[in-house]
């Protein structure tokens, strides 16, 4: 698997197609509008540069629509806001995500009540952003993983603490939750502090944690930090 | 501050209790009914010995009714199930509970739905246990911790890792966090793992943070872990 496609252009989407190319991987970013989203000359909602800033920058990184992107990847990335994935992967194609990887990094947080975020409520507690996608797209093999942290940790934990904090993953999939093991090895996670949570329902608790990890960050002004577990 | 009542006789009550007996308080814990705790000769619905052993063995914790403890502490802890948490403290008597310091360390598990429990849907996300008591009672002082770890190290962290593992507090009563902040202490906490997360709000996160704690429990199917922030 060398060709990835990743599906959003933010900051999350950019420093995973990123590091992707650095591990000698193909990468398509997926987008809704390609020539809207280079169009815009202004900073984004969230007050990051314009996209097209960044593109010019890193011409090695594809970009296309959702669907030429979902078309394009072997396996693919959802790294869209937690509220439009679901849209955005039908705008991919149930067809063009059929039987592949889809690695679900994103997050059901409800901007709608103001900050912090809490989760949007048909997607949390007996539900998640994860399980809904399977639902949604049983072809596709659906890994939750990554959704945790900020995303400069995901694609190097060594950042912080040596690397020695902990990645959950789970999947109803065992044979895509193996391979997408074997990239967060890639990516510099330690095997043992990968922590298999076992099947898709285990995405709840991963999402659900969000609430404190921005009470945590609200407190701490530093969005640099993951958890340990220790016994 | 040296009389406290724990509300509730399961497991965490009683482990708070014969902590705070052990520290030099005078501990009385509360239940429904004096007499139906005392008769009861089978184990609970969680596998628990019947109370009257523990109680026989334990003659330093005193018992009584909600109320009666209630009217006893000079401050609170709530340790019922957090479904009922609100009905025990009615039960308890709104006057018993004004102005006094209430550690609230329950959470709003919802078992109806089998095992593992998600949250009671009108307690979490846009709400949580800490916030309803203090919406139901707001002349207590109600102080979220505790609530998100086994209860052996809640009282004695030093139990893993050195003791040098993270818990979280929460009010909208500075000094009445301050004051259980110093209860902390006296459990074995070091200050520099007390992670004050500002106002009750944030009890909506480390009540979510539930889900996952049930899920790393049953990966590993060790309670006795926590988490610890690195950065």
């Amino acid at each position: 698997m060398k060709k990835v496609a990743v599906m959003g252009t933010g900051s999350v989407g950019q420093t995973l197609s990123l590091k992707f190319v650095a591990l000698g991987y193909d990468v398509m970013l997926g987008t809704r509008n390609v020539e809207e989203k280079l169009a815009a000359t202004s900073k984004d909602a969230y007050g990051n540069p314009p996209f097209r800033e960044w593109h010019e920058a890193n011409k090695s990184v594809k970009l296309g629509t959702f669907g030429e992107a979902a078309a394009f990847g072997e396996a693919v990335v959802n790294a869209t806001n937690g509220g439009n994935s679901i849209g955005a992967l039908k705008m991919a194609g149930e067809e063009n995500l059929k039987g592949k990887i889809l690695i679900d990094v994103a997050n059901p947080l409800d901007f709608s009540r103001g900050m912090p975020p809490g989760l949007l409520s048909d997607l949390s507690n007996t539900n998640s952003l994860g399980e809904e996608i399977q639902k949604t797209f049983p072809a596709a093999r659906v890994v939750k993983t990554l959704n945790t942290m900020w995303c400069g940790l995901m694609v190097n934990p060594q950042l912080i603490n040596g690397g020695d904090h902990n990645v959950f993953i789970c999947s109803d999939d065992s044979e895509a939750k193996e391979d997408v093991k074997g990239i967060l090895l890639l990516f510099g996670w330690s095997e043992k502090n990968i922590l298999d949570l076992g099947g898709l329902v285990a995405a709840r608790g991963t999402e659900m944690y969000l609430p404190l990890w921005l009470s945590v960050f609200g407190a701490t002004k530093n969005g640099a930090f993951n958890l340990k577990f220790v016994s």
